[in-house]
């Protein structure tokens, strides 16, 4: 159904349409770190790309992530007590591809060197930064989770640049 | 209070710290657009920047913003049913700076050009993108609360940059 939107005849650039076809075109223009996301289940690790990572707090120090609850590693988020979110550089493009993809879990960990840091969840060795997190709170908003998650470990890689997704692309950069 | 982090002995890079000062160090590695965040209120229109703003779903269009709850603008936020979040872009440096610091409302809408879409909220003229929305929910988590708002009316600008903090400063990228 057509949302109900006033017809904004003064502002031509104005778009009516708030459809999701719409709110996706528009989202393009709003750049955002490249992430992944991996918990450890009891079939074994997890993890998915994504932009929707966001600072919430510095005290205690607290992410969220949002996911999709019909994707299919939603279970193993919101059944795990933890998740790590490994922020990505130059260089990580393919892994970025793969772990956005429908690739199975095994093939996705295959690529790049993982490792623990406090809580259990794969930790990319050589991400900008990797955040290792509790999760404290799940609220559903819409068709997604956000998890709130506390950060209790940091591993920080020194002048890593950074990768972002904009105009749906890739773009670099320099630290 | 020091968290209990264990030492990662064999991790040399891994910070075992994670005091606000700390997360702060880290979160400069993410990579955030800036964008302006927007209010008409009783007693006239309100703004601040924030790197902290989210993509939450396509279905309905529903963005997040972090915003602390010490912040001055915050009684303006959470007491107004809209806000618009106006994404800048190259040139818009000077209009970030004015936004995140300490300077009276009028001071601030002075600079720019603004106008309104559907709910009142000032949008940004050459805003990269600017959502106009109405707050749906507010969550509130450790020093922040998270308002999640849903997207009545988009107004895009062609072929725009991004303007992006990294590292404690600005970055662009072109579309």
């Amino acid at each position: 159904m057509k949302p109900d939107i006033e017809k904004l005849s003064s502002q031509s650039e104005a778009m009516p349409c708030i459809t999701p076809e719409c709110f996706r075109d528009s989202m393009a223009s709003l750049a955002g770190a490249v992430n992944i996301v991996t918990t450890s289940s009891a079939t074994g690790d997890v993890g998915f790309t994504a932009t929707a990572v966001c600072s919430v707090s510095d005290n205690p120090a607290t992410l969220l992530v949002c996911l999709n609850r019909s994707a299919s590693v939603h279970s193993a988020f919101v059944d795990s007590p933890y998740l790590a979110i490994n922020t990505l550089t130059e260089g990580h493009e393919s892994l970025s591809n793969v772990f956005g993809g429908k690739a199975a879990m095994a093939d996705r960990f295959a690529i790049g060197k993982w490792e623990r840091l406090k809580t259990g969840s794969p930790v990319l060795a050589d991400a900008a930064v990797a955040f290792d997190c509790k999760i404290t709170h799940i609220q559903s908003v819409a068709t997604h989770d956000v998890i709130f998650c506390e950060v209790v470990a940091v591993k920080q890689r020194e002048q890593a640049g950074a990768l972002v997704y904009f105009q749906r692309g890739y773009h670099h950069l320099c630290d």
